[in-house]
């Protein structure tokens, strides 16, 4: 909660806060009429005078009776996010703690729900399947309209899923696979058709790289995510550079949303700057689109108001709250969201696992020896200060890195909680086996 | 000039700018080591000041020795250029003076070249033709490498023109109709492609129309265009909303422009302010693309290097500007230009004709009657405030409106000198005419 001048009311959208803010400025023109007490008529003023300070704060905007708030609301919690020392925005994301980013602290920063225990039993019964291990252990942990979703699921409304990737480098690495691994699950569960975004144009506009090598990019990491094994018949992926010219109304959706957000937002949302590039200014409105079904008409008959559900890590959430406040306006459906936490670097949890390292991370086109290697001399253990104490004494699963990598690739809970309990004691040993058969 | 706090060297680029602050700094280095006397040095100290405030103003970047400026020149005179009362911007031409804008404070301001009678006379010999009346008459009266053009076309190095419209409304009125029915000429004279942009993604950003409006304007207006006689087998017409959708070629290079353009530049260009749509702050890439020739690979066979010129009204020059600097960083040919002057409104040459004031303007679609009471009842005289006075001391042709359409419109140079002639006693005879038969 902020609580610098305004009410500490950030969580608001800018609706909820210009309601409030005409029912304030009706209390105390009532107090006013009626000849109230001076003290209380001060308190509701000063109440009132905070909660324009966090409309102004949320909108950009001076309220303004009868003038509701036209735009989107920019992040409440601003670019570039800090909450003690954790830092979650599409570009950066570390913690100073060993056991990684405080995902419930982000979860009420950022004004998502929790996915809790009823929630995944909820997607058990109606799936007739077990939850997936990421749900189970919590990495994929924090939602928007999931319950939205599945009470439609069960009116017989179905859904489409969105992900996506940039494409920076040539290999993947473990790390990208999650979202797209736990995107498959959804998909043969539900049974729904799935769109995949590879922002070539993103990565082309952020990095020192050419269209060219971007769009190669596009294409060799396309290879990677069709071996996840998606469904042929119910899957496009497609590259910016290309779809963005072959579909007109692709195009026409990105219009319509630049239409609706401004620079003062995107800067709020993003942190954008007056030396950014126009490119990367307008880009949040490209990844926005495939959020909504008319932008691939060639696929859902030219539906607009198919729901999509977004499984992506949770530093992408900045594009969506943007995308969820300009859906109603340009009226399509809001898109709901499951947001994943973020996959640890070799070095340890404080920052996730990032392809521009190549020694923080395990590639998909690294070899078995490679990745035993890699593992041997890079994985964080936490261990002791020696071989024989952390023998004596044994490990922190909490902050070992191959342990948390076996949370998220070993499916069989027992074996990986009987690892927990035994590496308490003898993590060392783990580390010298490799995850490559994961 | 400006002479605020800088030299007052806004008509130089970034780069100029560079070099003279190099040449100044070593200057002062030399003073020093020669240890010259005091004042010396200090004249030279306040000039390299100078010099780096009006870097600071054109770059927007502080200058720093050995790194040479790598952003485009935002326009010097900013946006909404004012000079005297003249204001002249892509959304707002007017100024005070009955004679309309003053075209030569035009030219140095913008550092343009002004078409001389020596270059309509070479535009006359290499065509073989007789100058088309707009510069005959000064219609098109600005430039820029107009020459470069010519030279290589007479080494047998074609080009392509390049024109357009923001279809804002149904119908079109006689002005818009200036640089089609110059284009048309200089396509026939030259026999070179021709590429025409109908920006109805620019009309849904800045109007309150939706982009189904807008887009069938573009369709509508298209047909007008079409009237214009242009080479069929020579001219591609296209609407953004489509041809965007229709062409990765047109896309990569409008994010191609994107990625070297940044806000603080179009901030300075076209007076963008931060609550503006992202849509606005990067329409002005989707502008600058058609100026390159690999936009339309399917036309030149992916040339990357062909030269364009491009006939438009001098409003819409800060885009091109904007293109110009770019172009080299991208590895494009940059685009030549030819301006001309605005269109009087029937109410005086203060206004451009325009859309959204029907009594303003002259549609394609009035009837002749139409056009008749429109010109009998709005089209400004400059004349006596009787009759009788009117008919005893004559007109003003420098500010009667229906004597500049003929200007425009009437093909007869001598008939033209003769009307001006017997109307500077007569003038109101010809409001009593229409311009129907032109």
């Amino acid at each position: 909660m902020t609580d610098l001048q305004g009410v500490g009311s950030p969580d608001l959208t800018s609706t909820d806060l210009y309601e409030k803010l005409n029912a304030q400025g009706e209390k105390v023109r009532t107090l006013k009429s009626e000849k109230a007490p001076k003290a209380e008529i001060d308190a509701a003023v000063q109440e009132l005078l905070k909660f324009k300070v966090d409309y102004k704060t949320v909108t950009g905007q001076d309220y303004k009776a009868g003038c509701p708030p036209t735009n989107i609301i920019p992040n409440s919690n601003g670019p570039a996010v800090e909450d003690g020392d954790d830092q979650v925005d599409p570009w950066n994301v570390s913690t100073t703690s060993a056991k990684g980013v405080d995902y419930d602290k982000l979860i009420v920063r950022f004004g998502s729900s929790k996915i809790d225990q009823e929630l995944i039993d909820r997607i058990g019964r109606i799936t007739g399947q077990t939850p997936h291990r990421f749900l189970r252990r919590g990495v994929f942990f924090s939602h928007r309209d999931m319950q939205q979703v599945l009470d439609a699921y069960e009116s017989k409304k179905s859904f489409f899923l969105y992900t996506g990737r940039g494409p920076s480098s040539e290999a993947m690495h473990v790390g990208h696979l999650i979202p797209f691994i736990f995107t498959k699950w959804l998909q043969d569960v539900f049974d729904v058709p799935l769109v995949i975004q590879l922002t070539d144009d993103e990565k082309y506009l952020w990095k020192d790289l050419t269209q060219e090598e971007c769009y190669r990019f596009a294409v060799e990491n396309a290879k990677d995510i069709i071996a996840c094994g998606f469904d042929v018949n119910k899957t496009f992926i497609f590259s910016d550079l290309d779809y963005m010219g072959m579909s007109p109304s692709f195009y026409r959706n990105v219009v319509k949303i630049q239409k609706h957000v401004t620079f003062n937002q995107v800067k709020g949302i993003f942190g954008f700057t007056d030396s950014d590039c126009i490119g990367k200014i307008s880009f949040p409105a490209i990844q926005a689109a495939p959020s909504f079904s008319s932008s691939f008409p060639q696929i859902f008959n030219d539906r607009k108001d198919l729901q999509c559900l977004i499984p992506c890590a949770i530093d992408q959430d900045p594009y969506f709250r943007m995308t969820r406040d300009v859906a109603p306006r340009i009226s399509y459906p809001k898109p709901a969201l499951m947001h994943s936490t973020f996959f640890p670097a070799l070095q340890g949890a404080q920052t996730k696992m990032s392809a521009s390292d190549p020694n923080s991370s395990i590639f998909l086109t690294d070899t078995p020896k490679q990745i035993k290697n890699k593992i041997n001399k890079h994985a964080f253990s936490g261990g002791k200060d020696t071989i024989e104490e952390h023998r004596k004494y044994g490990g922190n699963p909490d902050v070992d890195v191959s342990f948390m990598y076996l949370t998220f690739f070993l499916e069989d809970d027992c074996q990986l909680q009987k690892i927990r309990q035994v590496n308490e004691h003898f993590i060392l040993q783990f580390h010298q086996a490799s995850v490559c058969g994961l």
